[in-house]
This record gives C-alpha cells, sequence and structure tokens, in this order.
C-alpha cells in the first residue's frame, strides 16, 4: 500500500502536465480520414519550432528515441562508412555500440566520464581527414548518464575550421525542448529526440530533425531500413499521413505539450530549466558532495548526477528514496553504478518540486550512510529560489 | 504560465489519489438500470465501515458537507427544539448559525478557538437538565479552522453521566476516513461527513450516518425538508436507487477510494495521518511558531493552524505561497484571519509531500517577513519521517 | 461481462463530449485560491447566455435539479403563499408535491399527462386573482416524463393579460441548452436547469436563473433555506467564490461545455435537437406507434415517450433493451409505467446515434412481442437525416 | 462542430474499452524501478495465453505493427535468405516487399486478392524444395485489407508434410485477440501482432511471439537489428525491464485490455467476434452487396470488405459516411481503392454497434448513388442478433 504521489526525478519519462493528461485522455479515430492532417501538420511545425529547425524535415516515428538513433544513422549512412564519435557516458557509448553494430566504421574517442564532448581533439581529427573519409561525426549533446551538456556549436565550429563536409549527428534526447538547441543555427543534421524528456509526454515517439543535406544524403545511403525509413515517411507525411498505424494518442498530447512550451515561450522553458537546476545544484554543494559533471561548463540543466560519499553505495540511496519515501532518483549507469544517483530536473517541475527531490534525497543519502547535515540543501535551495522569485516580481513589477 | 504541479495542503479539497482519479473517468450511465445497485449498494457498506456504524443507516446527498449539517438537522428535531452547541471555531459556529437560522433554540457555549469542545460544561449543562429539554447536543470533531480534535467518545460519556437523551450530532467532515470515528461505540445518533476529505474525493457528495434513535426522531421531526428529507432517500436507497439523479461520477470515485481505504486498513490509516501531521508539528516547533491548538490533547491530525510571528500577515504567507510556491494553504477563517494558515496533511498524502509542505511554508514565511532558520522545519520533520521509516521497516521484517 | 459501449437514450445525463470528460479530468485546487474566480466568474457570464437572462443573476448549486427547485421556492415564497401549478406528467407533479410539502398553498390544475401546461385555464385563474393572492406561477416547460414541451411565453401572456404580479417560476431542467429558452424575454422570474441534462455534464450542479424581481422577492421572503440561501451565495459569488465547498470538476466540466455549446452556436444546437428528434419521431411513427404528447405543438425535442402498443409491458422493452442490447431507455414514470418507453435524444448526439437508438429500440420491441417491421423505423429516420443532410451542404455551398 | 461520438469502423485502431482508458489515465514511473517487473512481468505471462504459446518467448516492442515484422525477420534470418511468401492483399504485399527491402529472396506467390494462403501451391513448393533452400513461411493470418482469413494450421500442415524445416511467420496483427489462434498448436515460429486491433489499445506497441526454434535461429541470424534485437530485449525483459524507455501508459492499458480478454474468455471473445462479423454480413448480403473475399471459409470475424455496385465510387461512400454521418470505414487500399468499403468489427464492440455501422453505411451509399433498400441491412442483422441473444438467454438458462 503507498499513499500519495510518487516523486518522480528521473531523467525522463518525465512529469506529464494535466493539460497532456487531460489531452490524451481520447478515443480512437481513424488515422487516415480526410481530416487526420489537421492534427499532424501542426504537429511537424510545432516540432520545428523546438528544434529551431526552418529547413528540412522533421519525423516522427512510433519508437522510442533508440529507434531515432536508428533510423538517424540507418537513413543516412552506408555500410563501412567511418564515423567520429566520443564516449563520455552511458548514452554516447550506446550510441557508438550501435553505430558499430549497424555495420559502420567508428572511431571513438574516449573521453572521461564526467566531460563533455572534445571539442580540439574532433577538431584536430577532422582536420587530418584531408580525405573526408570520415562521413559522419557524433554528439551528445546532454549526456543524460553524467549529467554533462556538450557544445554543439563548437563541434559545428570545429568542422568548419576543418573545412569537413561530414553530417554532424546530435542526440539531443533530453535536451531538445529543455536547453537550448538550435538545428540551422548550429548546422545539425540530424538532431533526434524522444517523447519522455522536455516533450512532457509519454514514451513511444520518437522525433527526428533532418537537414536537407541529410534528406540528399539519405537517397544514397544504403544502410537497410524499413520500419525507420525516412522517404516513406516524407512520402506520406506530405499530407499528414503515416506510413503505418501511428500513436494518435501521443499525438494528442504533443498538441498540448508544444502548445504549453509556445505559451510559456522558449527561452522561459530554457530559463526555468536553469534556474530550477541552479537550485539542486546548490543543494549538492551544500551536502558537501560533487556533481558527476567535472567542470561548471559541463552541467547540465535537466539532470544533476550526485557523487555519493565514499563508503555510500548510491544504488542504496536509490532503493531507499524509492522504498521508504517514494521518490524515483536515476541510477548511476554502466562504471558509475553505484557511485552516483541523478536528479532529473527537466520538464514540467516547478521549484517545490525540486526542494521535495532535495528532501527526500537527503533522507535517502543519510539513512545510506551519508554524513550530511538534514535541511542543509533545501536550505541552499530555499536561498536560490527565493531570490529568483523575488527578481521574477521585481522584473513583472517593471 | 504556471509548471508543474500546484502543490495542494488545504484541509480539503484534498489530493485525489491516481485510481480514484481512473475510476472518476467514465461515461454517464443510466441510475435507473436494473443493475444500478450493484454500484450503489457496496457504497452503503463502505460508508458504514468507515463510519463504524452497523446500526441504523447512511445517506449519501448529492451536495457538499454543509448540505449534510442540515439535512441532520432538520430530519430530526422541530421548530423551536433547544439544542446544545459549543462554538469554537469557524464551523463548530457556521453550525450554530445553520441551527439558529433553522428555528432552533440554540445554547451555544462559547469557548477560545484553540480548544475543543467543553466536556465539563457539557456534563453540567446536561445534568442540570432534568426536563431534558435539550433535544441534541452537537460535537465538531475536528474543527478545521483551528486544527482541534474533540473528544466525542467524552460527550457520550456526558451524556451518559447525565442520563441525558438528547440525541447526538458530530461534524465528522474533516475527521471521518483520516481519524477514528466510532459512530456506534460512541453512540453518535447523526455524523456528518463530506467527500472532499478523508473520502479522497472532489467535493460534491455528502454522507450522513443516522442511528436507529435518530431514524425514529425523523418520523416525529417537522423543521421541513424535501431535498434532504431522509424517508424519501431511504425508501430509494433500498434498491439502490435515489429519489433524484445522483452524481454517478463520484460514485465510481467513492469505490475506489474505499477500496484503497480498506487495502490500507483503517488502523493504518490513521496511523499514517498521525505520523505524517506529527512530522509537520515537528516541522512548526523548529520554526519556534505554535499552532492554534491550545494543548496537544487536542492536537488534530488532519490539520495544523500555525500562528504566524507578531508582525507577520498570515494572510501574505498565503498569497506569497501561492503565487511564488504554487502551494496553496489553508486561510485563517474569521478572528483568525491574518493570524493563521493552515498545513492541511490528510488524504492521500506521504512524507516527501509533507516535507514539500513545509519547505515551501518556509519559503512563504521568510517572503513574507518571519524570522525563522530556513530549511528547520524540514530537518525536524526529516529526522521523525527517518525515525518512523526505520521504524516500519524494523517491523515488516519482525 | 459486457462489450462495447453502453448505448445511453435516457432523458438525462446524457452523453458526455470528449472535451468536456477531458477537461473533468483534473486534480483538486484550493476553491479560495486568490485567481480561483478566473474560473467561476466566466461560468456565471457563460450561463447567462445560456438562459439568456442578462439581468439579474444565475446561481450555480452543488445539488441535484431537485434541490434547485427547492432553491428556487425557498428563497422567495413564505409560508402559506398561494401557487399556481399545474401537473402534467411526473415531473411537473413533483414540484407540486414538494410545494406542498414546503407549505405553500398549492392550487393545482390537473392536465392529462401528454398536454402541456394549461394556458387558457392560467389565464382565467389569474384574472380572477384580483387581490394577487397568487405569489406565483409555475410551468415544467419540458416535461421530461411525457416528452411535452409547454409555451412559456404563453404563461407569460397570460400573466400580462391579467396584469397580475406573480413570480413566473420554470423548471428548464430537461430544456435549457437544449431547447430555445429566454428567460428575459419571458419575464421568467426563476428558472431551473440541472447539469446532466443540456450542460452535458455528470449529475451535481443545479443552474437557477433569477430575475430582479425574484431577488427583490427574496429579502422578504420566510420559508426557511440555508444550504440554499441566496444571499449566502450572492456575497460570496461576487468575488468567484462560494459559501462552500464547491465541485471544482463540475466546474471545469462545465467551462469545457459552454464552450462547445458557444462554438456550435445556440441556435445550431437548438436545430440540431429538432432534426435529430424529427428523425426519431418519424422512426416511431414508421412502427405505428404513438407518442404520448397528444399534439404535435407540444412535441419535445429532448425526449419522445412512446406508447407501446397493447399487450406489450413497456418495462420488458427496456429491460430486453438493456439486458440484450446494452441500450438504456427511460422508463414510463408514474401511471405511465409499463406503457411507454422514453428515448432520450439530448445533449452531445449525432445522427447515427438517434438510428442505433431506433435500431435497438426495434429489437426490444419485438422481443417484448410488438408486431413492427424490424428496420422500419431506421429507414424512416435514415430518409429524414440524408436529407437533412444533404440540405446541410448545400446551404453550407451556397 | 462535429457532435456526438464518432462511429469508429475501421480495422484497428479499434474502440478503447472504459477499462482500458481509464487504465491509461496515469502519471509516469521509473521504469528502472526495483518493482517495475510487477507490472511488466504478468504481461509477458497474459500475453502468451492470448497467443497460445507456452514455449517460446514473447517479446513486446514500442512500434507499430510493422515494426513487428522487421523485427521478426531480422532477428532470425540472413541477407539473402530465401523466403516463401503469398500476396493476397496490401499487408501481405507490404511485408513481401518489406523482406525484399530488407535482402531476401522472396519467393512470392500472387494469389487473387479475396482469396487465402494458397496452402496445396505451398506444399508443393515446400515438397520440391528438397535442399531445404527456404528458410521461412509467411502467412497473413488475417488480410486485412480484403477481409480474408487464411488457414495457418493448414500451412503448418503443408511444412509437415513436406517434412520441411522452415520457420513459420504469421501475421496475427487483426487476428491475435479476437480470432482463434494457436502459436504452439500450429508450430507457428514467429507471430506478430499489434496493440491497436484485438488488444482494444492505441498504437505504439507490437507484441510478437517467438518459438524456441526461432530463439535458437536467432543466433545465427545476421541480418542487422539493434533497436528490434531479440537478444538485448531478451536479457532486460527477464528481470521485467526493457533496453530502452518503454510506453508505460500502454503497459497499463495492456494489463486492464488482458483482464478483460480473461474475464470474457477467449472462447467467447472470438464466438462474440463470430457473432457480430455475421450480422454485418447478412446485412451486407441483404444489400445484395458481395464481399470482397471469395468463399465463406475465408469470411473475416474482424473485417468486412465490401465491394460497391458498378458505377459507386467507394472513397464517396467513406468520405459522406465520415462527413456527413461521423463514421469512419475502411478504404479500399491499393487496386481496391473505391471498389471496395471495409467495416472493421473487431475489439470492444456490441450488437448495437454493428448495426449503427449499417445504418450509416445505408445512408453513405445511398448517398454515393447505390440502389438498394434503405434499412434493409439493419434488419437482417436485427434478425441474426436477436436470434443469437435469445439463444444466449436460453443458454443461460439451462
Amino acid at each position: 500500500m503507498r499513499n500519495g504521489i510518487t516523486h518522480l526525478y528521473i531523467p525522463g519519462p518525465t512529469n506529464i502536465p494535466e493539460a497532456v493528461r487531460q489531452a490524451m485522455n481520447v478515443p480512437m479515430q481513424d488515422m487516415r480520414a480526410a481530416d487526420f492532417g489537421e492534427l499532424t501538420k501542426p504537429l511537424f511545425e510545432g516540432v520545428r519550432k523546438v528544434f529551431k529547425a526552418e529547413a528540412g524535415r522533421v519525423f516522427l516515428f512510433p519508437s522510442s528515441g533508440s529507434g531515432a538513433w536508428e533510423a538517424a544513422m540507418t537513413n543516412t549512412l552506408s555500410p563501412g562508412d567511418r564515423v567520429l564519435m566520443a564516449s563520455y557516458g552511458q548514452f554516447s557509448q550506446l550510441w557508438v555500440q550501435m553505430a558499430a553494430s549497424l555495420g559502420l566504421q567508428v572511431e571513438c574517442l574516449e573521453v572521461p566520464w564526467g566531460e563533455g564532448v572534445p571539442l580540439e581533439a574532433y577538431e584536430q581529427r577532422l582536420k587530418a581527414d584531408r580525405s573526408h573519409a570520415i562521413k559522419a561525426v557524433f554528439v551528445t549533446h546532454n549526456e543524460t548518464a553524467t549529467g554533462v551538456t556538450s557544445d554543439v556549436a563548437g563541434v559545428r565550429a570545429a568542422l568548419d575550421a576543418a573545412g569537413h563536409p561530414a553530417l554532424l549527428f546530435v542526440d539531443g534526447v533530453s535536451s531538445i525542448g529543455s536547453i537550448d538547441f538550435r538545428q540551422d543555427d548550429w548546422g545539425v543534421d540530424l538532431a533526434v529526440a524522444g517523447s519522455q524528456k522536455g516533450f512532457m509526454l509519454p514514451a513511444g515517439l520518437s522525433l527526428i530533425g533532418v537537414s536537407d543535406k541529410a534528406l540528399e544524403a539519405s537517397k544514397g545511403a544504403t544502410l537497410r531500413r524499413c520500419y525507420f525509413d525516412f522517404a516513406d515517411m516524407a512520402k506520406m507525411n506530405a499530407e499528414g499521413f503515416f506510413p503505418y498505424t501511428p500513436p494518435t494518442q501521443l499525438f494528442h498530447g504533443l498538441k498540448a505539450s508544444l502548445a504549453l512550451l509556445f505559451e510559456e515561450g522558449l527561452d522561459q522553458v530554457f530559463a526555468r530549466h536553469a534556474r530550477l537546476a541552479e537550485g539542486v545544484r546548490r543543494g549538492v554543494a551544500a551536502w558537501g558532495l560533487e556533481l558527476c559533471a567535472a567542470h561548471p561548463r559541463w552541467y547540465s540543466d535537466t539532470v544533476s548526477a550526485v557523487r555519493v560519499p565514499a563508503g555510500v553505495d548510491a544504488r542504496e540511496v536509490i532503493r531507499l528514496g524509492y522504498q521508504r519515501y517514494r521518490t524515483s532518483f536515476g541510477s548511476g549507469l554502466g562504471p558509475l553504478a553505484g557511485k552516483v544517483f541523478r536528479i532529473g530536473h527537466l520538464g514540467d517541475l516547478n521549484e517545490v518540486m525540486c526542494l521535495a527531490a532535495l528532501a527526500s534525497a537527503e533522507m535517502a543519502l543519510l539513512d545510506a550512510g551519508a554524513d550530511l547535515e538534514a535541511g542543509s540543501g533545501v536550505a541552499a535551495a530555499q536561498a536560490w529560489y527565493r531570490e529568483a522569485a523575488a527578481q521574477q516580481v521585481r522584473l513583472a513589477a517593471e
């Protein structure tokens, strides 16, 4: 028997806004009806705005984000293509594995977990690749496993500096919609997102922004794809349809979540994420603990991976938080298992929800044997949130 | 634009459990269908269990709790009947006003707000009433305005000590389903509850437990009643029907909430409320603030009315909590306006939700000018909740 | 085990539109929050538009429609007041009983069930009442039990012709929102509606339109009222609040249903009801059966009471429709039990839903022993609906 | 502005039962929580029961059914593998295309649309394949485009008669859960289903039953797969987890839909589909129209493809049904465009819903220029449904 809400602070699925939850409460409908496009076409336009992608196309696949990783690669690359990737966390590493498994020739730069994409090494490598053997360069914009946000614009700069024509792939699953992302400005060719993060929906829909250059590349790409084929999608999407039965329930939810994002304003959404994240970070600092992210320039505004003190098992923190305090934190993945627990602070969230996360984490940490002062993280975050709230009031009054 | 959940800590409506919310997501149905009783009859049985009322009847009226106050009086009393009441808060006072307005001759004992029903004065008065002119004695079990729980069994004892045959009326709106209540054991003749408190439903359904003695009294009672007539209800209820269209949506919700209460077990529900309330009280004490309830024996496990420090306006605390931190606290009512704010801690609630309430209240209090240490209330509650959680684990392991 | 939807063709509760159902899927909220009026105040304005009542006030009570009957009388009349009423069906009769039970001196004109309000008799009686002893005149606009719509404007004309100052009470429970109703134009002083009919909501909210004259009358009226007191409501409503916890879930639903009514346009709503009703009536005629309504001028566009053939028990038709074909029809009430079954055709309804009602009724009638041609009623209605649809297309094309 | 329900008679997505709709009304949750398996593990067991697959494994992929087609092939076959397929409708044809596109060597038997899998040709071909070059044989159990159900057991018999070891693939998307399917008994190696048909859920989840033989084959299969990899799934599923974020909302829905299927009983579910389908077919016959299915042995109990009369465009029927009568029928696909419209009669459906479909189709057909008697199809179906209902009553009474 469990009472009250489950406090959900994983980096996705995120908490669903009431308006989105209402919107998904629908009967089924005919996905071939003449007016189906009235529902779907504005979704493509809305997703474009979130990706800041006026050029190219966006695709919506009924799949989790991993499916979109696969779609991005299989539609634009060919067996044996050389790709430049970097591994600095569980998700960037899984993408590397997928690339290899699909038959790509992966050149992977190993980076310490806690750091971001290695800009200089990338630039160096690209400059060295005078024959342009490298067909694509990959960045995990926000490495969910370590709470590290990388500099996508920097990778674009590296490509430009090298005058290199490789496609730029970005995993924006835990960034797009929560952190500033600019597909067009940054020259991103394939940008991947999932419904269950900044889009504040259940899992089940992946979103891909595809540049014109990538669409062009897809014509000659020979990796096999069927379910995730861009061309089939594009043909049907033109009239608002899909090559197979799409998840209309999620479309109704997406319509509502896009409306919420635009009502708030993307800049305000990003500012809110930054503000909420900063409170969590101050709480962590007040505990005397460190983030996995090795430098403030990599701090993620969507997830903080907290290193537990020596002698404490982060898995215990998570277990105790869940069993005793009905709170879900993210676990340490791969080599970070037991060493970090993660606080997701993205999506439909506010200050008091973050304080609840900190309050709960404090109890779980203490129960797991950590030596910290109860209430200290909460107090540090409170100070920040109070200041921020007061400032918002001042700004609104001006 | 407001993000994340609204943190609801008013003493009703309370937070609705997901199972209840799901259950209310229904199409309409025929309230005269042959099988309608399959839905409704078990509700009466379930409500009986919560009231601990095997004898008599229970009624479900489509109204707020105030309607049930009126139903209780108009069905069992006659114009000019003398009734013994006590006023020790906004809601007991409103009941007094309603009684007078209905044409009863109210003998009202004024009690300082913060105290409970005056047992000795009641006993004295009842003993003095040798002619049994007093037809009914009233108790507000849990005075929601002050966070004071009164001793209903004590009133029964006073009646018995005086050998007095008056009917015993109890307002259990903010107690039944959250705090132990025993209609039969305590000889309560009319017990009133509302859907939006311990029953964890939206407002719109009032519940009344009526003893056999009260049913007998209703035959001769001449206060006028139509909508709230027991006899019409009883006749239709026998087959599971109602004299007018009932709120079937709430019936489905009630079915689910009763299932939750029984699954958890009433004793566990009460223990949980006591545990959660104690954490809140420790938090308040850590702030150096006092409750409106004047003595621990009156502490309510469903709502705490917190006295703000001199120089602070409780209305500001509430306003700031709502506007800046998306948190709803209860206001000070009547003479307590500006002097107290109330934290509702009843219904579908858990430890971290209470910590969130305290964390938010701390910010609002500080913003309103109170001098207290941020995080102090949270820390005090954390200590208590951690201890309680650890003890539960120990007990479960035995 | 029952599959598929239950086909609901009772005259309320009616089928709930998806948008309304979505809107009611809400967490609870503070009914004393500063911004609560942002939700509630537009509801009063919207309800006014539906009642076509610019003057006076509208009230929303947490109760079924019967509660509003009581509210209308207790707030504006005094014990012993003489009232002119007519009984021509179960609901008009129940209102008579309530009036008597509340202590009014009821002058009731008995009218054959199947006819409407007796305009001439009313006028005659009012003219004869030179002392203006009659304080109020009552009309059941749409008698739900017989499917008869009465001429409210005619009653106003009778009052005017007699120069009589009595208050005009109208039960519009099954008409307002579905059939044209004009509180101001018709000089209606107290108009009563319920949430579960034309407002397409669950039961639990009653709506009352009150003219300025009725508000003035309420100051001197001495029937007792507490829960249903206009003055308490008016005072709190001014700022969007309520004297007791209101059913916020239904408020959200009402917001959505008002939006739907205005989006469609009230005139279109009425036209749709007329169109759908006509199809049902043609179906009934094709069966060779008669309506309870004795003349076309009384035909109700919200409910048709169908007289079953001799030798057939209408209760069997209803039972078989429900048990075998999962369809809910309305039953014959009072003296009509066994003689009629009722098809509700109001609220969120379309042509094919009406055909389903007819198709199901045909099977139930046949199973109950009626002699009619299967499919005949459906065919008659189809012809009408096809014609109407074609005409709409022509009109839209012009 | 559109009123009332949309009448949905496409062969998927199907109408969602209320219990399933309620169950999907959930907040998000941690898909890595320790107790997540309590939700998911029983799903695998339930799906097994529906597939009648005690051996092997079942997989749940976040995708539409097309994804499962791909998963089935890529996990068990290798580039250049020869497969025996038959094309007798849009969906069997699409599967053929996918197979070719994935690099398989497809031997495709062309069968007239309206017929089922060619048992004799299959057996002949298999017997001729003495070297066992054919690695897999494919059957579309229910061809949704033509309303044809094929004999899967017959294909198994053909394989056995030939002593052929090829894997047996079955597309059961529009059959499993509605029509009898027996994975173990029929020796099916890969059975594919989708959530939006007999499982009465939104699209977004595909279900695959995999025999032990197919699991064994997957170890050596070299077609590339990542997202749809069985091995990754199997490893995580063992503890109830998934290799990427699964659609938990659909899991809750699946839990509810499985409960409904088992409560009704699979045999009763199949019988109901047969009964409802027969009524629709009698209605079509009464119109004087023919089904696409060329022989009763191929009649599908989940979808009927109705051939429109000469001179009538089936696209018009569908357009008019949708625009004028708010009814969704399935369209004619590929070469059947304009020649057939399809009535889906699967999932959560009852008799009166089927009559509504026929009544609406009659109007649309007439509006589109067909010459038929209004009400005739309804009447024919009514007769059948009445007889069936009466028989059920008799059986229940015995």
